[in-house]
């Protein structure tokens, strides 16, 4: 007579009905990071292209998300797509079209992974955005928007949350480091490559200009958002609360941020003699992305080490790519590219066997007595995900500049973007008036 | 000896409290929109006014809080204002003073669903003020909110989620794209006939200029901000964790949002050759709109051509009211209100038997077999509200137009309200230097 | 046979979990908080130094998380420290390395708590940014983080929450009017009298200059994010979902920031003639500062009377430092010092036995019967805590002012610290062009 229908609810419904509400609160928190986007990527960029670079992301998310459930998540989690084909690439629930509440024996429903996974595929598109910045066209947005979101993230989400070939190998991305991070950032390398450096940030004797975000404000405040909606993305990626393990990703993700945060600070007043702001905010990212795929893996201390190392590579590969003249202006490579490789090969090295065993993939790192397997298999995972996310993106753009052209002209560019893709300037009062006024009719 | 005390709460206890929790969660987001409303309105008007019409919301939020808690609440919700009258109006509860704790076999804490509930009323009188930007004195938005709060909204949430007459004639509004956002809209609509056009908006040969809102950056992130907080709109609304069937609505929310967002970047930008970024945010917000009522009717297909129509008709009716010299900076009528009214109607189209059975509100929609039966209480409650809403919030504001008028001077609103009626810019160095300098002491 | 394995998890399990998400949310509300911290702090000071007070934030907080986690969560909340000792300072759980999933028995996991506790030490470290604004150098926030972080805010948090004397005494502060906001305001206290006003604040003559903030809609966003955030503040100090207590906590949070808006809004009017937005926005925050000891305590009526008194002891707190030339840009004095003391006192006032006994600490207080022995101890903690916290400030600051010097030179506070301690303006267009130009390359 326990659980009889007067007695409320069964235990299992009660279950379930926990995990449903963390993974959509989850959800919004990762959707929110988008607003950390548009503050990031308009404030480190210049006040003639900021209501374009602001308002375009609305719009990519919007038909990102329309993409991704006509097309998308059929190919990320898509049932079987055969034994072979099924290593690959994901085949079914095109046009998703859930049940309406979670089925009998399921530990969530359906639809709240469908946003879940949704929101991170966004994620993973806003980062490539840090390589189109300030010159590319909108309806060149439009139609990467389009192939990214429908093919490429997908994909390499298959591969290793998907049950492809990744995840059978063992591969330990637990939030996203490779799957999320890497894949926009070499998807924004592919882009900044193909639509080359912004007009006057390098010289001819190859010399670099510093082009100067116009709003620190913007960036600091993205910073703190990322970093509150990254409780979403890593804690949220337990999809489950049970007996509270998404709490032990919380702390382990707190201390890899201010690991990063501590160590990008320290680093560029070290170096430079003053701590820069971007820098000091990218050392805060770096940790987070870092820490995105060994969150649920390591020890406390090796949480803070992983997030320390990240804001001293941050530093150290954006001044890097300064120097071979790749144009970065949202430091997209160093932040999520750099940091999202060493927080994919971290787990190599820290992952405990008692977490291990807990997550229940992969095996345990070389510091634990784990080999050099592990570390192997994360190595693997990077350099297969950020070869096939740079290919496929240089592709597919490579075509869409012989077919249409990527780059707004130069005229357009110097005038900005808001002006030429849009009409209006995202300040008109700002940017038309000397300043000094005290209407605008 | 289920249940036993040694082994913790009951399952209608831990049912009662993942209800809880969600509906709390829900009302935080809801108050969150209250950031987006901010950004939204000041970013969509002049640096003049930034101060007083960002300021001026949190005032109203905490007066609408008081009001709210003496009186609306007992009139949207109180117990029983006897057989006849209950139809009209609730009765009871005022100056709420709930139980600490939920009462044996409710579903929910009494104090929780007020937090819920006054945030939806907020967000209504935040919708309002779209009608008196740039030009209302301070005053009156002080009296508003009292009138507002207190009666005008409290009679309508009535009407269809208090137990009135539409909810007996079934009608269908699952978060409020009638009572919420219909009924703001309304208000404003009648703010702005009476208040008249800001100078310079209409030239005396009819035609118009366009005063542009000063940040775009703001107005993006005010659309991300209120996406994200229609989460708890939408599927708060469900205020139930139960078998899941809130993150069904969470799910159709985000279609429909998303097909808001494309197909108004497509129609201006077929239109009028740019996708102007003010039409692209409003697509993602009247596609948002549009879905409120109908996110717990519709299947997914459905909910993207409901936010796809949306997108579409934001535009169109932006032009029109532009076109009947009718003033609305926020576009408060196209965004609230048309898409408003077209959510509430789609049900009578688009509700699914399968999920009008599921909410237990109404009848299936003129697609699935249902007539036009259900169609016509959705216009009903549409056209009646509207009128209600419309009518009440006129006579209030033509009164106060008699006894203290609604407007400051027209030298106040050139040299700006920031001034006239806060004695300071909101952007102090910005508006009184030259724009070049580096010290302000 | 009830809760059998195969009906899936424990009700004490459940229960934990429940508790689990509720905390975990609540810690990343207060996390969002900084937000609100960065946007406050910045709007309400100069252009020339927005990006130095932005940034500084995001470093803060990392460089705190590092310290609370290996030194100041420890002597807050520390195992046993001996018998006498014991009552003064924790002492155990350094470099905290927790449990990864709750223990048997456990309501919640010791992770999730460990964040929520760090996010408060975070924001009473904010709060005592105020003090510095515009003239600390960098190295002295470093410095300050490590001490307060540390040592300051775990010794006054270890003697009310940590089961030190006050606690033991029966003092009352259900979220932190004494333990956070006023000790973060007395630091600030200490750190602007050291530190002296800004240049150009107060004339030879002793009268004050108004150094306005340099954007309102930064600041009324800040609030709008803070209020928001305060929802995991207060109601999150319940840790506990059980029967719904922490709705009622959020109910009259609600209601105490709400009277706060209005009355500060009304006495500036009544007093100045004009509004004037900063007085209105202070007035949300000290309403949340003051109900933030008494939420858990106290009527719905009481809660709205005690926000009152809080927005007009704001205004008036505030005319009080500034006539007697301490220079406190961000109101920190008036908002979280004067507030919080009301706060904390107010129970003494106001606590219901009901309340009481719900929570289970301390007493009913005068108006209730209890005499005034629970005003008593109220008192006792304003009284011990803030001049603790005042003093160990002091002494810290005073020590580095001696070897390193707190403030910046006369030349660099007038060029501004965004330049000074980081290179770059935070707002670079705005601060170098002429104001009236299209490109920026």
């Amino acid at each position: 007579m326990a659980f009889a229908a007067d007695e409320g609810p069964s235990a299992t419904t009660l279950d379930m009905g926990l995990n449903a509400l963390w993974i959509l609160v989850a959800a919004i928190l990762v959707l929110l990071m988008q607003g950390g986007f548009i503050l990031l990527e308009t404030g480190s960029t210049r006040m003639k292209n900021a209501g374009h670079v602001a308002g375009k992301t609305i719009f990519t998310v919007g038909l990102a998300s329309l993409i991704y459930w006509a097309v998308g998540y059929g190919f990320a989690f898509g049932g079987d797509a055969g034994e072979t084909l099924n290593k690959f690439i994901g085949m079914g629930n095109f046009f998703f079209d859930p049940s309406i509440l979670a089925g009998e024996g399921e530990s969530y429903p359906s639809t709240i992974f469908f946003v879940f996974q949704l929101a991170f595929a966004a994620v993973s598109l806003s980062i490539a955005w840090g390589g189109f910045a300030e010159r590319a066209k909108l309806s060149v947005y439009l139609i990467f928007t389009v192939i990214f979101t429908a093919v490429i993230y997908p994909i390499i989400a298959h591969w290793i949350w998907g049950g492809g070939w990744l995840a059978a190998d063992g591969s330990q991305d637990y939030a996203g480091s490779t799957v999320v991070h890497l894949t926009g950032a070499m998807a924004a390398f592919a882009a900044t490559i193909l639509l080359k450096p912004r007009i006057g940030k390098f010289n001819k004797d190859g010399s670099a200009n510093e082009i100067l975000g116009h709003n620190q404000v913007f960036t600091s405040l993205s910073v703190l958002i990322l970093w509150v909606g990254w409780f979403g993305f890593n804690a949220g990626s337990a999809v489950s609360v049970g007996e509270g393990f998404f709490g032990y990703v919380a702390f382990t993700t707190q201390l890899g941020a201010a690991g990063g945060a501590v160590a990008a600070l320290l680093i560029s007043w070290l170096v430079k003699g003053k701590a820069d702001i971007p820098t000091m905010l990218n050392g805060a990212l770096a940790g987070l992305v870092a820490i995105t795929a060994s969150c649920a893996y390591v020890e406390p201390w090796a949480a803070v080490v992983i997030g320390l190392i990240a804001g001293v590579l941050v530093f150290l590969v954006a001044q890097f790519f300064e120097k071979v003249r790749v144009d970065d202006p949202i430091s997209a490579l160093s932040v999520h590219g750099a940091a999202g490789i060493w927080g994919t090969l971290a787990n190599g090295f820290f992952a405990t066997p008692k977490l291990v065993e807990q997550v229940g993939v992969g095996k345990a790192g070389l510091f634990y007595g784990g080999g050099g397997e592990q570390l192997w298999v994360q190595f693997e995972s990077v350099v297969v995900c950020g070869a096939f996310a740079f290919a496929a993106s240089f592709i597919v753009l490579w075509v869409v500049k012989q077919v249409i052209g990527l780059r707004v002209t130069e005229e357009q560019e110097i005038i900005g973007l808001d002006l030429s893709e849009h009409g209006n300037y995202g300040y008109p009062e700002a940017m038309k008036k000397a300043g000094n006024t005290t209407t605008s009719v």
